[in-house]
């Protein structure tokens, strides 16, 4: 099965806010390929909804995976109930393409770790 | 001078979202002691108000240090405007603490890498 993967960013009306999401997104393209795609929960463009119809589109009727990984440090309500609504939705509308909600990135030991190390080297510096 | 490093988190009303960054301060806590600390700008408790309100009271009239560390992954409006009006505010209610708002971790190329690698270990998984 074909997959895609989708990292999650929160969204914003602010081009300056979106800048670093989007320079994130063409790295990783770059690096893995155009199956790694960008989508925002919300306010500004690609939304979620309309990476995955993209996405469930180009797929015909072949099935289809997608993984969300969202670009979150911690799962709040957006996470628990907004985006598994959407996903809810998305999945009834395009039923060969199975979607997955990812925990995010936050809960990850790695970043985790890179933020403790950033906070530590910053308060090395101001010491 | 002495000084303290405040991690400034969004904040939410949520208790789910806040219990991550609450771990984070206690882990920098006890690897680099109390002067790290961790504040909110708006929705929860401690707000960045209540921290540098609390530093300030501790340092009596003695100068004091206070470094803004946002986690944050991008700097939209929060960080471009309402986060400098706040701090501009306690600084003129504060004069002996100088407060310094610093990029957010987001900003810091060790965090981009990781972001990256967590993006990539998934895509290995899912391919």
């Amino acid at each position: 099965m074909k997959n895609t993967l989708v990292m999650l960013a929160h969204g914003s009306t602010d081009p300056a806010w979106q800048a670093p999401f989007q320079t994130l997104e063409t790295q990783l393209q770059e690096r893995l390929g155009d199956h790694v795609r960008l989508a925002y929960m919300e306010l500004c463009s690609p939304l979620l909804e309309e990476v995955v119809e993209d996405v469930a589109h180009q797929a015909g009727n072949t099935p289809h995976r997608v993984d969300v990984l969202p670009l979150f440090f911690a799962a709040g309500r957006h996470l628990r109930q907004d985006v598994p609504a959407q996903l809810e939705a998305l999945n009834a509308q395009f039923p060969h393409v199975a979607i997955e909600l990812l925990p995010p990135v936050g809960q990850h030991p790695a970043f985790v770790n890179v933020v403790t190390d950033i906070v530590a080297e910053r308060d090395d510096m101001s010491a």
